[in-house]
């Protein structure tokens, strides 16, 4: 039965291992998004400011990715076991968490526009939905701790605020994109209070 | 003997730490099949339609590389020491993984030629064989947990069908590219079926 | 007790891991900066002698961030816990050494100019203040071993050393870049000193 | 004395890890060679064929930096302390893998002259004299298994033989690009030969 559970314990390590690959590759390839210029050496001061938008593009990228990654560290910290359930609805997060360096391009390059900001708003909500999905799954499955599974908040209170935030932003964003981009500054106090479930591990 | 087994295991880790690293940097390269358009703002919404196929080529190559990795996975869990013979059919296997972001991104900007959807099919079907191909000289030098072994279904019964299907799809592909790519979907149900042996320890 | 800690290591395990992922990633992307030439072959003399400047940024890059990551390296070795604060001046450190594929690049295309080498001057320093911001928190919250954080020199003596050695070649770099890459050196001669008070577990 | 024995095992499996990192991305970036074309539907079967070059530097590439981490993995599984010398030279040593995208790339795009045969032998052998570099540096620190020194052959014997293949190269490439390539082939047998002395634990 250890031996058992120590199997477990490593077919999970794989997975966080695996995933935390791909939160690695996609935050460090954000920073294809600021080109270098080519241009003549003495409009270089000019070219660099112009990719002002993209070096935003790039912190907003960096900063959700980092909160995603956080929140699956301080989550897969409760995981016992996977099951094959498991291993796809997180795939499909990561497929989400993969297309971010295209979206972050996008506000780069095109984030005075409401169509960037929709598809970076709905990119991240379905991010978080699928990370909702693969906890919802775990919990039921019973594939966490019993004492972190009592202590994390029902479904539907908290688990959906950030995805909520996202997805409000959308039509905010068909009125100014500023103002949209402005309110996911509130996904990070969401997460600091989310974050508060697991204290005991990862706090 | 302990410390051997353990440096045997070790061994066996870091092949699959850096076969999951493989993985995860291919899946996460995908992303740069869907290239930030670059035209004029009110011409976004074009040019963003104009990428769906780049979309659609993006999860397919993530479904098709999470699949190999979720069946490395859990053959891995079973392989107790690795051989040179090992080494060299895994890198084998690996190369033609890495291969994919050039294989799907050619599925997303030549979706609807036969061409494309035939260097894709013959890429995942070489993949898949690479993939026997280690599976069966682990078996033959015993490199596998003895109980895990003779669970494992004969070489040629299941182990081939992910190959086949995708073999077969060549010619339908010559006649509709759209009806080969419909087939694929039949790869997802083999390897839930094929996934069952090591249930035991992967679900 | 004892699974906390060893719950606590893992955590820490997990958020070294996830660091050393950015740093491979990022150190491995310098390569990107040196293009394969697209000229006819008769001219490609030329052009690979064209591509010294970059190839020169490339092992700048590398050698700074090799740096920054055997600092990490042998900090992590001494932190014994981590919390939310650690995660995030970790993350923002990491978004400064991810740019780096970025200045380094700028370095290999526009070398010669003052503002080229003030960019990849500033970001070094950044980095480098952001590295002290994580050691400073950590100490300040007791994540470190007591031991370990007896043996580090306080805040205000070494520690601003290489931020400081950057952020003076600043004005240099207005008068000669030249000059002002060469006083870079400094840098690698002051890790070697820092180094030294983790020499039991490092070195 | 076992916890700092451990503690040592973990710095070298964190330096393990980190080079597998940079190996994986390395390797994976090879794909980035081969470009996805951009033509019409009907003049893709063309430029496909054109691509053959490419196709062949991304498996020569992959063949050779599959060879560099073989010999690395069953060097480092007798490596028991690190200093900070084989940091550094371990370094050097990664920063000529790491550049491997760019002389394969080379190769798929000058492959057939003489100046591209001759980039990429330098830059094999220089990894693998880094390589001797890094583990006579090891030996004569003492940070090996003593049983595994004993084991390996002195510095001047076979250590030497695949820099001194790669370096033999570059004057056949003035001559004939395509008999100095296939002369590589001898690499691949030397590495068999070469992999003996760590039988117990890698083979």
């Amino acid at each position: 039965v250890i031996s058992d559970r120590r199997d477990e314990r490593r077919g999970v390590a794989r997975l966080e291992a695996f995933s935390d690959g791909v939160f690695a590759i996609a935050i460090t390839l954000l920073v294809l998004g600021i080109e270098v210029p080519d241009v003549d050496a003495d409009r270089l001061g000019t070219a660099l400011s112009d990719l002002l938008p993209s070096v935003f593009g790039y912190f907003l990228g960096f900063a959700v990715i980092g909160l995603f990654w956080i929140a699956h560290h301080s989550f897969f910290a409760v995981v016992e076991r996977r099951d094959i359930r498991l291993l796809w609805t997180n795939l499909l997060f990561l497929s989400l968490i993969a297309a971010m360096p295209f979206s972050s391009g996008l506000i780069g390059d095109y984030g005075d526009t409401s169509l960037a900001t929709i598809v970076f708003a709905t990119n991240v909500a379905l991010a978080a939905l699928a990370d909702r999905l693969s906890e919802t799954e775990a919990r039921r499955a019973g594939l966490l701790q019993p004492e972190a599974a009592a202590r994390m908040p029902p479904f539907l209170s908290r688990n959906l605020l950030i995805p909520t935030l996202f997805l409000c932003s959308i039509p905010i964003a068909l009125l100014s994109p500023g103002l949209a981009q402005l309110s996911w500054l509130g996904a990070f106090v969401l997460a600091r209070l989310q974050h508060d479930y697991t204290e005991g591990s990862a706090a």
